[in-house]
């Protein structure tokens, strides 16, 4: 892989411990992200944890799944799930696979998730349920398969996302930051949904209000100040993936001028910076919120 | 500005950080200040998470929440909640916008909040509801027009506090710790009360009650006990803001006689103090809870 | 007050950060304890939030809550509630008044609780409740005055803990100990007995279970177990009392031979023992656990 | 004890510490391990709470839960649950016995806990209840006489857990690993089991579906991966058992092929190993998570 993914190999491997952070992902799930340079590619992460991901981790696949180098490592089982949604959303450029506890008692009730408050709108008016079973029987419920993975993508169409019975969810985005903001924030809205219930009555965002609010919601101004939110509270609980280095040329191909200084500091020092203690991760985490 | 609101604004980053730190803000959500010395003025930090909010954030708005100085920086989109209150209340000197989560389910479903137990009773007998729909048809759900801001201090009232249908609360204050302790006790209010009815029953305060809890609520000796534990929690945090140079005769003025210890003791400091690492202000913290 | 008091008062202050740490203290609610030699006084601190309390906070006080010492501080304006329940049940050697969340649904809903579970037992078969509005109408459901105290000490009768309408709750054990596990469990009892009601059916233990159980919860084995783990779990959060100077003779009059080392090895350092920073506190807290 | 037990009695002592930090143990509970060697002993800590069990208080038992040496020591009055049950389930390894918040409810109400999704299949399909009353009347709810474990063990029957009413529950795997991983998602799967049935209906798995998702949930790569997943959480909050010694002739008979790396390095280094300051534990699990 050459040297100018660096930096999004860090974003993705960072987008992966937020999402941990905030409680979407746990001891399993992913993001990817589909290749910058190379629409036929995406990038996601060898086989483990999310939220103890580093840059080195994340390797380049096929559209079919297949890893582009042989690998040396385990990879995710279910990675077909990006493969055949990258293959049938090509404006898609984000996806997150996951079993948040706030959306895993709707895919148990098989109840919809919708938009009840104006964050919530970034999940879209509806969002279809894909059920297994309907397709393929009785299963370990793991999507796997290329043709599971194709039935999924169907279901999903083209929504923002797609709950999956008794399973979790698959979310995406047209970049990473606004994949975050839909994937955590769709939690928040499934949270208040819930409790809207208990108390008698849920009042949905009208198809207007979920269009205009869904339109703010994607806007780089609301997707980077959450990262930044994000990352101040991934750092203080001391979950940032190491530092990489980064050459100026590469963050000019990648980066996003919208990125927020958080970011371009984490990933500026390069491999040979001394131990960061705990101490100076503080000084630094200041020096950023300034 | 003049050096001599150094505290203030302090004092006002410090109550947007403490309602983080206790579940009411996250990434959004704001608090205002009116100027001590210019009631046409009001005081809001520049666009940023109100978690990581230092005291050179804050800036001067007049009632028309235009700046007061040519910003350099991006504004709160929402300011005009407070410039209309602030219009509308001569006797409000604070204001806090929140989602926070546990409001969010009334705000859904349409239920009252009512106070169910005497530190809930700084809330009011009664909490209008404003549905943004209902002036302005399908909007984004974000109180951005002046005429929107106008229609939200009507329907305010004379309440403390307004519930926004699937969007969040505002609610105001006579001073800002008064404001912050109404914000946090109205959520604790709003879980007891879901739980309650999921018991089966809600009983609330009676009217003569809530107008005697809520006196007692509203004073100092209350507000400045759990300004004061609400500091020290976000101390325990690591959340404080950085501290500012305060002049003596600055200080006179703007601060009151109530203020604990633990809000001096942080102003204090002068913006030459040495590095304040996690140790420092461990024992700084012992310091002050003797 | 003579030095012999100065371990007693270093419990008294840790039962009230244990509560607080466990989640049945917030800002406010209070325990205190009977004189160890003198049944016609009582110890409770100063008014301030119980997190935050030293051993040198702690005031006497006579039945009728009046200060022994003529005070140079502010005084907890509901310490009749501790009086008038020290003079009802001369066999109560300890009170803690507290809102706890998860008990407060219930004094909303006027629902009992009820044991749900072995170590629910600890608060008896039946809990009754007190409503302030009976016997004095519209308040400001602060117990203040003394014929307030002695209704609700009636109110109380010979049970272990009475329920407050809209208010909370006040819990008594036979030592300081029981009492902080009593109000955890009964916390903890609360919590289960609303979950088990929204999945359809509350099955308590039978009147037989109830008393069994409850005996076994009292024992020191128990209690010291408890008392050990929370202050374990207190001190990973960096919250114990500031280490008191204790004379070892004042310690065999007062201390318990059940007392676990923990409570020992803190208290013993003299105050001139150098600053306990972080690391010094891991150190020792390794050093208890073995 | 035989020296190259020290291993086991490691991984033993951070089972326990493992399911404390995961919500499933608190100041009670208890995790135990049949011998690797000897399938008529098993080994089980001294009665402490799990969150503090160091390898050196484990100790070993036979099958009647009689200690095989004299004990100095206090012991857990209900381990007749583990020797039991290893005496009637020759396939089992390890036994867990836990009163976790999650399941509780379901204790309380007797409603069966049931597959809701993949990882929840590793409870199988159906989990028993066992009510001490049936059998024995009014008791205290402990389990303590052989009978009593012997019934219990009875109901347990062919199952993965058994609920026992009012109490808590019992759970047995093939090794620690699985144990762990079915103790930890039997409380996730409780969890949304009562949230799905608040939004209204709960869609179990198919008995085909729970067959093959639980084969899955119990291959190593599962019980790995969430094993060094539940040890960075546990040892990022500080909680982990103090590092034994280990010969390497010892490791190669008690170790299993399959351990991550994260057991093999903590459990490592000698006694004789510096100070393990915060930053020193912290660089430790940087190391690691590469």
């Amino acid at each position: 892989m050459p040297e100018d993914l660096s930096d999004l190999r860090y974003q993705i491997a960072l987008a992966n411990r937020l999402l941990t952070n905030e409680g979407v992902l746990d001891a399993f799930g992913h993001v990817s992200m589909r290749h910058p340079t190379d629409p036929g590619r995406y990038l996601l992460s060898r086989s483990r944890s999310p939220g103890v991901i580093e840059a080195d981790d994340i390797l380049e696949f096929t559209l079919d799944s297949e890893p582009v180098a042989p690998p040396t490592v385990q990879l995710y089982a279910e990675r077909v799930i990006h493969g055949c949604i990258y293959q049938a959303r090509p404006e898609v450029t984000a996806v997150c696979h996951h079993h948040a506890p706030a959306v895993m008692p709707f895919c148990i009730a098989g109840v919809p998730i919708v938009p009840v408050f104006h964050l919530g709108a970034a999940g879209g008016e509806t969002m279809p349920f894909w059920n297994q079973r309907d397709d393929f029987g009785d299963t370990n419920l793991l999507v796997v398969k290329p043709e599971e993975g194709r039935s999924l993508a169907r279901a999903l169409g083209s929504h923002a996302a797609v709950l999956m019975n008794n399973h979790g969810a698959t979310v995406v985005g047209r970049d990473l930051r606004e994949l975050v903001s839909r994937s955590i924030f769709m939690c928040h809205n499934a949270e208040y949904q819930l409790r809207a219930q208990i108390l008698g009555k849920v009042t949905t965002l009208t198809a207007g209000e979920t269009r205009l609010a869904g339109t703010i919601n994607a806007m780089a101004t609301v997707t980077n100040r959450t990262w930044e939110y994000w990352t101040l509270r991934l750092d203080k609980a001391g979950g940032m993936p190491s530092p990489v280095a980064v050459k100026s040329k590469a963050r000019s191909k990648t980066g996003s001028k919208a990125r927020p200084r958080a970011a371009s500091v984490t990933a500026a020092p390069s491999r040979t910076t001394p131990s960061r203690g705990r101490k100076g991760k503080k000084r630094q985490t200041r020096g950023r919120a300034r």
